[in-house]
This record gives structure tokens, sequence and C-alpha cells, in this order.
């Protein structure tokens, strides 16, 4: 069995995506009966390239160097698609579409468009980009029902750590009734780095160094990629529908050196939880820097780790640490999704 | 879609069963369009009844009052196993049999040749048995590959927490290069009863007062249990073929309530971990006490909770962590096991 795929975007998940089906290419054909043929990429800076006998793997980790390209316009972004689900078609193969472009947290297009063109000729839809499913959830899971295609995002929340194909696979019949937790990497790393005695200015620039704070913070300090996870959860596990303006959010700003030791000497230590519940029918969702004890699974969390605990009717309470994550553990998680909707597990 | 269902063993966790599919009934129909019937149930003393129209919950639940029962011998138990399988296929519908009877630790049978016949006979198999999966998993795993039938058994690691059928749907095209957990609850309860005070023999005649631990506490505290829980993990996730005797096994008879209190004066604790990794292309796996500091997730865990970090080559480690399993929780695995098979997300 053959899939097809088509990349929007080529950044250090799509790289790393490439290298990981190439690693497990083997083991996905024997396990799965499984091939995947990379036939498009659109990329922002260097063109976009379709290629219905496949992209070779090595050009397009060194940056497509094709004069073949078309100009990254976004009549080309959709006439890839298009070219995509046709030469899909044309092999009786099956074609997914993998959108990993930045996130316009404001409505969640393009790639919101991307996903629903995809759907509508018939490939799946996998998404490692947050944008298109907080603001498009409901539409794209209804879209992807009525074509009997898949709609996933694992790699949307804990960077490809197990949560949604979890929820979906092993918590059948399940009601979640509300989760608390640690899911952004850089507040986190901000915090630890704070704990360790640096000012809160010193670790965001550390934190931007290494490569893991944007130039722009705000969006990880001021708790908005937070609250766009907090919307993801809610809306897909908690059958809520939320917008990131309608989570209640404090980012961490406000944390000082001096509150930091003070909670130390309480052997307590903050953290930015994301928290979300049902109280008579309302989502209450809130992200909120938060003292813990030193017996909460959060307090342990050091540096870029992430951790979930969720409550249920079936398994009472769930608690999942991710450890270290990287690009490569994102990458996984569209994998994980790639598999599950080419063996119909969806 | 129907789903029969056979009943070998109506203990506590057949029982939680019952009740389970019945509170979940309207959720299982609207979100699978699935109906469970119990056609079958096989009892230790109050006989087997066999019922193509159903038998009825309350009737089950109430010890089988019933003067259909057949008197409870093996040959019936076969007998039962063959006329569910033939009303589902009179029926036009699938049925599976669901092994809940005590384990036999040492060879697995009677339970192994239950699963077999299921099988052989066109059936789903599902187990909360660990008996017949320690002993013969490799031959289920292919006998229901041939049969294009499942044979799953979630509920006997972890009580129905999401662990093997986590592996299979959510970790993909993965290796597990190893793992290390606490996977015993009666040995974890001792333990945190000896941290409060009390001796080895006080911990444990409460652990028997309040039905955790069985009359003879050596299946528990001689680390049996917890190396049938790493044979089954070994076997299943690590492609391994081990049998609870090649497990390195010490249990905690020795641990004394000195040795516990020295541990606390250190900020550290006693728990019975279970390990596996394969070193040189030779799974060692081992059961032993081990003293953990207060930053490892095993540290937290009070009474009857249990953890696993696994180790793998797509997602650095996973730490899964339940909270105070019930009967009910491992009556939910079987559930997400008898789900997964109609859905054929096997």
């Amino acid at each position: 069995m053959d899939l097809s795929l088509c990349f929007m975007g080529l950044g250090s998940v799509g790289r790393e995506l490439i290298k990981l089906i190439d690693r497990k290419r083997d083991e996905v054909q024997a396990r799965y009966d499984l091939t995947f043929k990379i036939i498009g990429i659109a990329t922002g800076k260097h063109g976009i390239v379709f290629d219905p006998a496949g992209i070779d793997q090595a050009d397009a980790l060194n940056g497509l160097q094709t004069d073949r390209a078309w100009p990254s316009t976004e009549e080309n972004r959709l006439k890839l698609i298009r070219e995509c689900a046709a030469a899909s078609a044309a092999a009786a193969t099956n074609g997914a579409l993998v959108e990993m472009s930045p996130i316009n947290r404001a409505t969640g297009r393009p790639a919101l468009d991307y996903m629903e063109l995809a759907l509508n000729l018939g490939m799946h839809a996998i998404s490692a980009n947050k944008g298109p499913i907080v603001h498009g959830y409901r539409q794209l899971r209804d879209l992807a029902k009525k074509q009997g295609k898949a709609c996933l995002f694992e790699a949307t929340v804990m960077d490809g750590f197990p949560l949604l194909n979890l929820y979906r696979e092993c918590l059948p019949a399940t009601r979640v009734t509300g989760f608390r937790g640690v899911l952004n990497s850089t507040t986190n790393l901000i915090l630890t780095l704070m704990e360790e005695g640096k000012s809160f200015d010193e670790a965001v620039k550390h934190a931007q160094d290494i490569g893991i704070a944007e130039t722009d913070p705000g969006n990880d300090i001021d708790g908005w990629d937070s609250s766009v996870k907090v919307c993801v959860l809610s809306n897909v596990l908690m059958d809520a529908d939320i917008r990131p303006t309608d989570v209640d959010r404090t980012g961490i700003r406000a944390i000082t050196l001096d509150m930091i030791k003070a909670a130390q000497l309480a052997r307590r230590k903050w953290r930015l939880m994301c928290t979300a519940e049902w109280v008579n029918d309302r989502l209450v969702a809130k992200v909120a820097p938060e003292e813990v004890p030193a017996n909460d699974p959060m307090f342990r969390l050091y540096g870029t780790t992430s951790a979930i605990q969720i409550r249920t009717d079936t398994l009472n309470q769930l608690t999942l640490i991710e450890t270290a994550p990287t690009p490569a553990q994102t990458a996984f998680g569209v994998l994980a999704d790639l598999i599950a909707a080419a063996r119909g597990h969806f």
C-alpha cells in the first residue's frame, strides 16, 4: 500500500519527518505493508516542488535546489494540493496532506483552507499546526467523517507524545471530565532557569539563545501557546467549542525571582498550569502560574518537559509525562497519524 | 453491529464489566454502532449458563440463580465456547471470549486452551488473565492473525490503564528498548504501610484485611505477579520470549522497618521495581526492591498505584501513572479491548 504525501511547510519538524520516514522505511513496510512517497513540498523560501515520481530525500533536506520549483504563492500552494490529489488518484493510491506551516493564531487560515481542500479532494489531512484545529476542529472532523478520511493532529500537543490518538483508540466510551497540565516548553524552561538563579530577562535570553524561545517570546510567556493547546484538548477530548480568547489566561511575566525563591523555601515550584473542567455544563478553561507542592508530578518537570493529568469516568486519573521533547518527537506524532490513517484506525 | 460475549469466570472484574457495559450502553451504541450481548457465563461455583437470547444482567450479578445452569466441569466450559461460537455464527454476528478465570502461573492452562478454541472457532479472544498470555502469547498472536480475529489483553497489566493498546495503536513503528515500573499493587501498599510505621507482618495483615492481598500473599510479596507482568510486557512490547522463571526475581520479604526508616532519612523510598532491557541481544529482566530518590516518579506512588517508564527509539521516554486502581478500571481494560476488536483496530 502506498501513501502519497504532500508537505505544507518544511521547517525543523518537516525535515525530521523526512529523516524518520527514511529511518523507519523497512519497519513500516514490514509491519503495515505501507510505503510513503513524498510527491509535493511547499516551502516559504525555496519554492514549491511537485513530482509524482517522488521527491528525492537528499534534495528535500538540502533545501530543494531545483530549477523545477514553482514560486511560493498562495495560488501555487492550492495548485500543489490539487496536483497531489490528482496524482494519488491516478496512481490508485491514497494521498495525505501534511500541514506543517507556521500557526496563524487568529484565524487558523490559510492552513484550514488547505486541510479542507485536501479532505474535499479525498486525501487524509494530518496537521502539526494547531491553527486549523483550534479554529476549525468541528468542521474538519465532520468533513473527514463524510469523506471517510482521517483528520489527525497528534503533533499539535505534547510534541507527538500519544494523547489524541490515545484518547481516540485507547479510551473508548470514556468521558474526560477535566485535565491539568504543563503544556508549554518555553515557559517551563524559563521557570526552571529562574529556579537556578537566573532573572526573568536572563532566562528568556538564554531560551532564545538555544533556539527554544522565539525572538518575540510573547506567544509563550503570555500564555497564548498554552491557551491554544487548552482549546485543542478541550474541543477534542471534552466536546467543548472554545477559542483561545475564551481561556482565562495569565502568563509568567509577573513571576519574580523573589517569588521563585519564596516557593523554593516552602518546597514548592511555580509552573504555568493549563486546566479545564466542566462546571455545570460550562467549560472552565484556564492558563495561569500555580505553585505546586513536591508531591505533584508537575513539581518534577525540568526544562522543556511537559506533562498532563486527565480525569475520566472510566479510569479515574491518567498521568502522562514526556521527557526532553525534540522536533524528532513532534515528527513522530505526524508519522503515527499517517500510519493510523493508512490502517484506517481513526 | 452486535458482539456476543462468552464470559469465562465471573469474579469482581466480570461483575464490574457487566455493570460497565450497562452504564456505557448508549455511548457504545452511539459512538461505535455496537451492542454487546452476554450469551454465556461460566462460573466456578454457580454453574455454567448459556442463553443465545442474552443473559439478564441482574441474574448474572445475583449469582445466576437459575435451574438451567450446567455443572461447572471442564467439558462444559469447552461446550459453552462451542455453543457461543455456533450461536454467534448462526446470528451472523461476531463473538468474543472474555477470559477472566484465575491465573495458572505454571502453564497458563486451561485458559490458554479456551482462547485457542475460541480463535479457532472464529471468535475474538480477550483476556484479563495473564496466564495464557505469559505462556502462549506467540501462538495466540499468530493464530489470531491467521483467523483475522483479535487477541487482546489490556487488563493483564496496570489494571486496564492503556499500555498494550497504547503500544499497538499509538506507538507504531516504534522499538521499545526498555522499561522500568512498579506493577504490583499489593507490595506497593505494603511498603507504603511500612513507611507509615507498620511492621512487615502488620502491613501484610492489613492488606489482607482490606482484600488487596490474598490469603497466601507469596504470589505478590515474592515477586511472582511482578515477574509475570514483566514477561507479558517483554514478550509483547520487546519481542522477547521469556517465562516467569527467566526473570531475576527478588521479593520484599527481606525489607525491614529499619531499612524503610534509613531510606526515609535519606529522602528515599523502597519500591519493588520491574525492569527489562536488551543487553547485547539478550533480554535482561528483573524484579527486585530498589531505593528510589525523591525526584523519581516511582517515589510518589502511594498505596496501590502503579507506574511505568518506557524507553523507545521514537519518543525517548514515556512515563505513565495510574491512580488508585479498582476492579472497575480492570473491567474498562476489557471493554476497551472489546471495542477495539469490534472496530477492527488490532
